[in-house]
């Protein structure tokens, strides 16, 4: 969905105009698009890369020192017109000829080439250079045929590199040949984009599927297929462009490779990095050394919902311009002076915790302290959904996961505990840390710190009795209090763990499990009566009143909790 | 929607692993986070930033000489645990002492803070700072009570560039809360995210309506109000966010800012500046200057769709440190020399057309001929969403779009030479290039070769005849067969040009008008056949198969204009 503009006509334009008030030291507004605001020396050729709008950072966020030197910015996936190419031309030429850069598309081609036509016939020297990196879009030996996606990247950033470098025209357009014969892409895409002022997507892709070999003007794939992991698609992309690799050892190619992995608009960068894992595994495999990187947006289509892998299979030539200093508004590189960069000697790791002697009387008792973690372990998940939709009302909706995730990191770490023959306060002591890095988050640092309490009040010597697990509950709940700092009313688990440690304390007469079991009504009808008041600390404090209504999710795990610690007790 | 993923539980993980892969040359993976995989000079106070997850570039995107030393990663929006905190810092603290930098929430603060509490118990110096520019979370006068959302990138940036430049902790800590007490920050939001796994997004946003003060945990706004235009969104952050402006000519501050408007995920580049637009106008207006500002995506909150502004109010000490270089995967300032950046002395423009002499006969007739080119934009403006959708189906979906603008580009550039006392071949000519101009794109081009050739045909001296009228359609037939290279049966524009002209020719008996409405059905029948056939030509061309069952849209469109000419001219 395109959520901000004034009116679908002038989108383009005042999109342009955005970029330049935001980059003078680097762009001016010229007819037709933009050109870099400072000279260039005469005679230096010029590159002039475009194409239609709603692909930033292409074309107009790579202009200045080291990439382009002007862009012509048609309207949103179309090209610009062979005028408007000419005057961008006309501000950025300076006597050295010109380069004219563009993903190979029909439109393009046609106004691009009238513009070099009257171009040449007033004396400038133009070369046309057309990005084809896209295999989905024709066979390896048309490869000049395909069309231009995410390879616009290298292309550019080589060619100007090389014009930073003191190439001629003649030179330079040999550079950008030579580097869109070495580029190939591959791209998926799971859902289409929205053109600024329509309500619908220029296509749907089915859920659980996705179109292989997107374009990025808003073409739909070219055929489906069912989306799988992470990995898979990785592998996909991995393998569709390695297909391609020339030959090891020949041309001065040996395996290193510039590699981007490009988001279309939606797909977010922490699943591009997570797909990247994947393809950094599959390059160490095969031999390949990838050469600086890039994982981010680079070349997309509005709100698109897809990604495309890029490899540049590198010479010497093509790496050492490839990793040259660039400076424009979306894309730098070479920033800080390389000296004094060291590699780290070591890693610091905090190792394996010790395991202090114990007597089997607490093993025992740590044994039934992890078939407890267990099982709010079970409870968790099981709930999990339910506590997210509850937070997410008025907080960040990571309830669910955090307890989750803690009382999985916490049980499981209980079972190491256990077989590395640990008594039951190290076991709880482990597992309260457990607790609070598996979790994260408030709730996983006051779980946390209240088992390690909890921990405190067990020995790894003696077994325990009904008066020490009663005693380790509140022991718990005083740590929340203690390091939480919330108060009953603040709409948090205090609410619920306040009248349950009263309740706990008057029910309890030697038989803990029984005792819980009669407190833990206590705490689920405290949890519930949160629903009434508005919250006053933790994430939800600036979204207090919209919690009225629902449940504080906090309270509401305390008391699932006590329910079932009750239950397994008493089994 | 997060479509990338193995397992939720190992997303944020995963993510950090491939993070890491892709920039060696920076960061290194510690237990708990990632560090520098350089190392920092002895004594060198060490910027630990973190939070969860989610919000790529931060926090580890953001670590690397002038900025972090370190970031502790949690879960997806889950503070780190205080154990991830602790083992990062082991690992970036080289006896310089840490500040540990986090956005002010519950959970942040309280693992942070314990970890703290660990390290100053170790003998190593801890200060803590705690972002909170977010204006929607507190008053004015509890700023510090304020959550932290984008402002997180300038507080980091600023007190990292005071330690490469050789502030002690003392110095350092100073530099960042006056970094933190300068920077304001409000945000929009209009769809809420998705967590990894899940299937609705933590809340929803009503069609046509924005929540105000988002946060960056995907917690919904703190009030619902309807979305306005682009430049009413800038308003309203500009207002919101300059309602704190201190006192200009006080303690250094004189209206120089450093400006960031960050996109949340999936509010895309090209939407945030056509916003950014108007607030340079606002800003020009109210007499700021804007310092290196960053439009972009900083703090991001997954998939959600929102914006924030930011504005640190700089004095001169600020400004430096914003301005200099930093080099992290995803933050790069300062890459190349500034020698030789001279200002380009003045912008190439075509400036106005000459318009020749012309007869009133001739100026009658092109009156004539801006009265078809409004009926053609008319027309142009009733079929565009249709159009569009049916270039959709295997093209970019652009096609409706670029004849509206292309048509109603030549309207007014014919109106625009009428009132200049054009003659008929002038008005022509102009207005093909203002299709062409307009409209961009191949239909572009060959549209406004039509109109350009026909033009040919006219005088600015004669009056047209019936036969010259047809003469014109013809030679603007002629022209896209040229300049297009198709052929029919490519499922182009030209399938249904080409039955025309041969019905136009025939049926001509010296009533243009008549004999264009005889041979309109022509076009249109052929137009309707080429839902038969597989597009073999232009943007269709790797996508022909998804062609089949839905017409060429450059045929119909081609077909309604011949349909509407004739009936324009026997009106």
């Amino acid at each position: 969905m395109t959520y901000l503009l004034n009116s679908p006509d002038n989108f383009a334009d005042e999109a342009v105009r955005g970029l330049v008030a935001s980059h003078p030291e680097l762009l001016v507004e010229v007819p037709g698009g933009v050109a870099r605001s400072t000279q260039t020396p005469e005679g230096q050729p010029a590159l002039v890369i475009g194409g239609g709008s709603g692909h930033y950072p292409a074309f107009a966020g790579w202009v200045g020192p080291g990439m382009g030197h002007g862009a012509p910015c048609g309207n949103i996936f179309s090209s610009p017109s062979a005028s408007e190419v000419y005057s961008v031309v006309r501000n950025a030429e300076n006597g050295g000829g010109v380069i004219l850069g563009f993903g190979n598309y029909a439109g393009d081609v046609l106004h691009f080439g009238l513009a070099a036509e009257k171009l040449r016939h007033e004396g400038i020297d133009v070369r046309i250079v057309t990005v084809s990196d896209d295999i989905a879009s024709n066979s390896p030996e048309n490869h000049r045929d395909r069309r231009g996606v995410a390879g616009d990247l290298p292309v550019f950033k080589i060619a100007g590199a090389a014009i930073e470098a003191g190439a001629d025209l003649d030179e330079a357009e040999r550079v950008a040949w030579k580097a869109n014969d070495a580029t190939r892409s591959f791209g998926l895409a799971f859902e289409g984009c929205t053109l600024p002022g329509a309500d619908e997507p220029l296509f749907h892709v089915e859920k659980g599927r996705m179109g292989e070999g997107l374009g990025i003007h808003g073409e739909p794939g070219v055929r489906d297929s069912p989306l799988g992991s992470a990995s898979e698609v990785a592998d996909l992309l991995f393998d569709a462009v390695t297909a391609e690799e020339p030959v090891r050892g020949e041309n001065g190619y040996e395996g290193r490779v510039a590699v981007i992995l490009n988001g279309l608009g939606t797909v977010k960068y922490e699943e591009l990095f997570v797909v990247y894992a994947r393809i950094a595994e599959r390059l160490e495999e095969k031999g390949f050394t990838a050469v600086r990187p890039e994982v981010g947006e680079f070349v997309t289509s509005l709100d698109m919902a897809g990604l495309s892998l890029t490899f540049v299979f590198l010479d010497e030539e093509l790496e050492t311009l490839w990793t040259a200093p660039v400076e424009t508004p979306a894309y730098r590189r070479g920033a800080m002076p390389a000296a004094n960069r060291i590699p780290r000697a070591d890693i610091w790791n905090a190792g394996e915790a010790e395991i202090p002697q114990s007597s089997e009387d607490s093993r025992e008792c740590a044994r039934a302290i992890t078939a407890v973690l267990e099982t709010f372990q079970r409870v968790c998940a099981e709930s999990e959904a339910e506590l997210g939709r509850l937070d997410a009302v008025a907080g960040d909706g990571d309830h669910g996961q955090g307890m989750a995730f803690g009382s999985r990191g916490a049980a499981q770490a209980a079972a190491k505990a256990v077989e590395r023959n640990a008594g039951a306060r190290t076991t709880l002591l482990l597992a309260g840390q457990a607790w609070a890095d598996a979790a994260g988050g408030t709730s996983g640092a006051l779980w946390g710190a209240a088992l390690t309490s909890a921990g405190g009040v067990f020995t790894d010597t003696d077994g325990a009795t009904d008066e020490v697990i009663v005693d380790a509950v509140c022991a718990g709940i005083d740590a929340v209090l203690r390091l939480g700092g919330a108060q009953p009313g603040d709409k948090t688990m205090v609410d619920a763990a306040v009248p349950f440690r009263a309740a706990l304390r008057e029910a309890f007469d030697m038989d803990a499990g029984a005792a819980i079991t009669t407190a833990a009504p206590a705490a689920r009808e405290a949890a519930d009566k949160t629903a009434d008041i508005a919250a006053r600390l933790g994430r939800a404090r600036v979204l207090g009143e919209k919690s009225v209504g629902t449940p504080d999710p906090g309270a509401l795990s305390f008391a699932l909790l006590m329910a079932a610690l009750g239950e397994h007790l008493t089994r």
